[in-house]
């Protein structure tokens, strides 16, 4: 806990150019204002928090978040739980689609075992963060401690500290937990307020009946446990996940260090809802990489005030949205830095503004 | 005439995944079926047009074509007509945001005169293919010769045939042309039986009494010149550009090549309009890689049948949005190739599908 109430009481807040020189910047570049749109947005933000227009982007690290749920055993995926362990090797392995787009990008994929329901030997390339062999099934009980919330938590802050000597310009968020879009549908439905129905869907690819049997058990397992939504860690012990909580601890701890987040999907965001429950002064360290199109991920960008950079109709998780806005982060940062102003290029400026 | 026939005789139909093989391997992928969402759709798009599965992107090219409109004497952009030389000199020098943005991508940028109103020194970096010293003003009289309408077209061709031989894998294109959003609008206007008002916008930024004026000059032109419908390259010559024939001439040689072209923004849409009337063929070698933030483009997308990859209020034309384009059409290919299958990577398939 001590680790948790330190990294939140030394996040600052994010005043988005606050001496005006972003846009100052953006105005003397040869084009017409505000002609690149959403890209000097992202250049702004990134600029905003790291406090200064002369930065770049070298480091660019994904953090793929491993974790067992276990309300998988109520039947709520469309695959075995294996997959996950399954899964968590192919990241290492470099198989895997955010392999691919970390590689496309020039991002490294640092793989965590959260808590996977096996043990992993340990291996180059694998961080092992194991809070516990699975969460318990929080359709007949709380899915964890609420030590195990606030641990699970730490371990993502834990992992920026760990990275941050290594160098760390820009993180994205992601995630590897088979059934783990019903501990997120039941987390924005507590946190939101929001009907069951209406932020429950079809995760990996459930048909009608499964989807009506997902539905019930979170349902259940609200009734159960009665999560508080004023206490997120509360609501993260008994309808979360530790890789939730890992996710949630990587928002904290890169906003402590001035380090932006770029956030996956429908878990990611379910991790950033956590975070931003915790201390809404992390809300400025996020950018809102997709709209997956897993049913209620929408709903929880609204809770958090973003605009999605893209709506590719993807709903992998692993990271895999992340790696693209991180791409377009990366390339709004390097138009501030490396374009041409009006006076440089010998541009005539407008007659008409 | 005779290159604009040829090559128009030569485009073939592209079948999407004609043998199923692209969908197959998707399928094989361990990933949830269909969780790479248009990224999968980019990946088969571009296997079908190239004609197999185990297809890469290396050569990745940029056309940034140049040309001045005698239009621009009637007051209608916010900026004085040398920029488009001037930037025509900064693209060269790599200090634009298409300079930035390609670097980004690995791309290459190829400057293209096609009608900049001032002669150019030839250097490298740069392409001559200029047809005149800019078009006549549009609200006089024709802008350019029906034989010149040709020309430009067949410049486009030109290009492509040039660069094939270096080899060429996909091309963007982008546009840099003081005043070109007037003739681009009028081109909408013409094709699309669009009303001018609802097609016309504010360019590089107008203000309101600037726009009317700019509504007033195009229809205008359109009443002079009377262009018709039916005859795309008479409309070209009538109401178009050097540059915007250029595009459409990369569209055509483009899919005589089966190389897939990725469209920039509403100057672009423009030629790629006339190259679709002249040959609808070339439809499925296109893709749009956003929607601009001038108001017609999105009505330019739905005539063409495309959905855009990215809207992120850009408006600045160059090629910018082709770049961050093509970036996610090499993701999805990347996609297709490099991960691993269920097989490949031990992972058990999906007990519900």
């Amino acid at each position: 806990m001590k680790l948790l109430k330190y990294t939140v009481d030394h996040i600052e807040e994010v005043l988005i150019d606050a001496r005006g020189d972003i846009e100052a910047r953006f105005n003397a570049l040869a084009i017409p204002r505000g002609s690149l749109g959403r890209l000097e947005e992202l250049a702004t933000v990134y600029a905003s928090i790291k406090g200064t227009t002369s930065c770049t982007i070298r480091h660019k690290k994904i953090f793929t978040m491993a974790g067992d749920h276990g309300v998988a055993e109520e039947g709520v995926s469309a695959f075995p739980q294996q997959v996950t362990r399954q899964m968590v090797l192919n990241f290492i392995e470099g198989g895997a689609a955010i392999s691919v787009l970390a590689r496309h990008i020039g991002a490294k994929v640092i793989v965590v075992d959260c808590g996977v329901a096996s043990y992993l030997e340990p291996q180059p390339g694998l961080k092992i963060k194991k809070i516990g062999l699975g969460t318990k099934n929080m359709a007949a009980g709380p899915a964890m401690s609420r030590e195990d919330a606030v641990r699970s938590i730490e371990a993502g802050i834990e992992l920026i500290e760990e990275e941050f000597e290594k160098g760390i310009d820009i993180i994205g968020t992601g995630d590897m937990g088979i059934a783990n879009t019903t501990p997120s549908s039941a987390l924005l439905s507590v946190l939101g307020r929001m009907d069951i129905v209406s932020v429950t869907g079809r995760g990996a690819g459930l048909d009608e009946e499964s989807l009506q049997k997902k539905i019930a058990v979170i349902k259940k397992a609200i009734d159960i446990n009665q999560p508080d939504p004023h206490d997120p860690i509360d609501v993260l012990a008994k309808v979360g996940g530790y890789e939730i909580g890992g996710i949630a601890g990587l928002c904290l701890g890169a906003a402590r260090y001035r380090i932006p987040v770029v956030l996956d999907g429908f878990i990611s965001t379910a991790g950033a809802l956590i975070a931003h429950a915790i201390e809404p002064k992390v809300n400025k360290y996020l950018i809102a990489s997709h709209v997956s199109a897993e049913k209620g991920h929408r709903m929880m960008l609204k809770l958090l005030n973003k605009i999605p950079l893209l709506d590719l109709n993807m709903r992998l998780g692993e990271g895999t949205g992340a790696a693209l806005g991180i791409n377009l982060v990366e390339a709004g940062v390097k138009l501030l830095h490396e374009m041409a102003t009006f006076q440089d290029a010998g541009v005539s400026e407008p007659r008409l503004e």
